[in-house]
C-alpha cells in the first residue's frame, strides 16, 4: 500500500474538518529488547524543528505512541493554523 | 488500521533482514494548491536530529517522497549499523 494512501485513509472526511495538517511519525524497529527508548527525546527535538515552518499551538498537536516487543512507534498530527 | 501494523505488513520478512530500522514518515495536507513545498528543507532538518541519535551511514538511508494535489508524503528508511 502506498503511503500517499495510507493517510487518505486515516484523514476525517468530512468538510469541517479541511484544515491544513501535518504529519510526522517515526517507527523504530528493535532488535534487542532491552534498549531504552530514544523516541521521547526524539521527539521534542523534532517539534524544535517542525516549528520552525510552522507555526503550532500546542493545542493543535496530538501525539501517539505505540510500543510491543518488536518496535515502538511515534505519531505526531498537528492542525496547522488557517493562516499559514 | 493501526500505525504499528502499517510498519509490521511494510517490513520485509525475512531473516536476513533482521536489521534495526528505523522510519520517519512526514504527510503535509494541503489545502491550498500553489504553496511552495518545505519538506526538502524540513527533511534536511530532521536527518540532523536523527544523526545525534542514531550512527547513520548516508548508504543506508532510503529517501521517498510522493506528492498529489491534496498531499505530499516523505519517508525516510534507515537501516541502523549493528553495533548500536
Amino acid at each position: 500500500m502506498s503511503l500517499l494512501n495510507y493517510f487518505k485513509k486515516s484523514k476525517p472526511n468530512t468538510a469541517q474538518l479541511a484544515k491544513e495538517r501535518l504529519q510526522i511519525l517515526v517507527a523504530h524497529e528493535r532488535t534487542q529488547r532491552n534498549q531504552p527508548s530514544y523516541l521521547p527525546e526524539l521527539q521534542k527535538e523534532l517539534m524544535a524543528v517542525i516549528k520552525k515552518y510552522v507555526q503550532v499551538n500546542q493545542d493543535d498537536i496530538s501525539i501517539n505512541y505505540e510500543s510491543d516487543d518488536e518496535q515502538e512507534t511515534l505519531e505526531l498530527n498537528i492542525v496547522l493554523p488557517d493562516n499559514v
